[in-house]
């Protein structure tokens, strides 16, 4: 299974690709890509939506996941940059929808919990784990390339978890 | 010119197409579509995005707008609404973008000035305005196509003022 990790923001939008061999008795989790999409404050609204959506469309069909994992959003600072927030989470949700992929979304203490083992965990921690679980030698950077992963990881932990149910 | 008004929202997201003619000494505003797209509840938000996304697509294909104006929303209810608002918003400007086509963004107090002349007018009086200045017998329903129109005819007056102030 492959899985597309996405971590919205309106300055840096984070992505992460790993994959997981599931017929394998000892899956272990390897990193494809990681990398964030900087976008310029000059730039006007639409044109910074339309890169986020042509560079996120262009790196799904080329890596080919089967499912989009985006962070659910409960709250933010205020309701102005929970707006610019959704603006780019939604261009990121389309750009799943039009490539036919699922979106799955979690919330921040489900990926944190999946990654850490703790809901609560810090920032650094979660960059940690997301290191030592895909067998890097640092986290990669900018930190949301690194949150992206953790998504990531978050929905493989679901996804295995769903399916040991099911066995 | 013609241009392209939307009125973003989470259940009806408004659209409508105005045109005038500039060349005239006296030119009347002419509706040319109204209407709103319905997103069903049912939908996974990514679905629903993508149905935004592709029917305003079509409709700025078919009628050819020189320019896309949509609402600035500067507050909402509470973060969670306007991140919603704002998944809509961004896939909206999206399809502008994508469609090549310029977005001009005006605040509820200057669209109501346009067509009321009183930026705390009720959205009963702008329906009203928005039927007489188009020469309608009534508003378009539902509201949302309405208020589309509004956001198309404020970008009118703003184009015709910047144009007179340049002549």
């Amino acid at each position: 299974m492959r899985v597309f990790g996405i971590d919205c923001g309106t300055e840096f939008t984070g992505y992460g690709v790993v994959e997981v061999d599931t017929t394998s008795r000892n899956p272990r989790l390897r990193p494809l890509c990681a990398g964030a999409i900087k976008l310029s404050r000059r730039d006007p609204t639409a044109e910074r939506l339309a890169i986020v959506y042509s560079e996120l469309t262009g790196l799904m069909q080329m890596w080919e996941p089967a499912v989009v994992a985006i962070e659910e959003v409960f709250f933010s600072a205020n309701a102005k940059s929970a707006l610019k927030l959704g603006q780019v989470r939604g261009v990121a949700m389309l750009a799943a929808a039009n490539c036919g992929l699922p979106v799955a979304e979690y919330a921040p203490l489900s990926i944190k919990s999946a990654v850490v083992g703790y809901g609560l965990a810090a920032k650094e921690q979660v960059q940690f784990m997301v290191a030592r679980l895909l067998d890097l030698e640092r986290a990669p950077e900018p930190a949301d390339a690194a949150d992206a992963l953790a998504i990531a990881i978050c929905h493989i932990h679901h996804a295995q978890t769903a399916e040991g149910l099911r066995q």
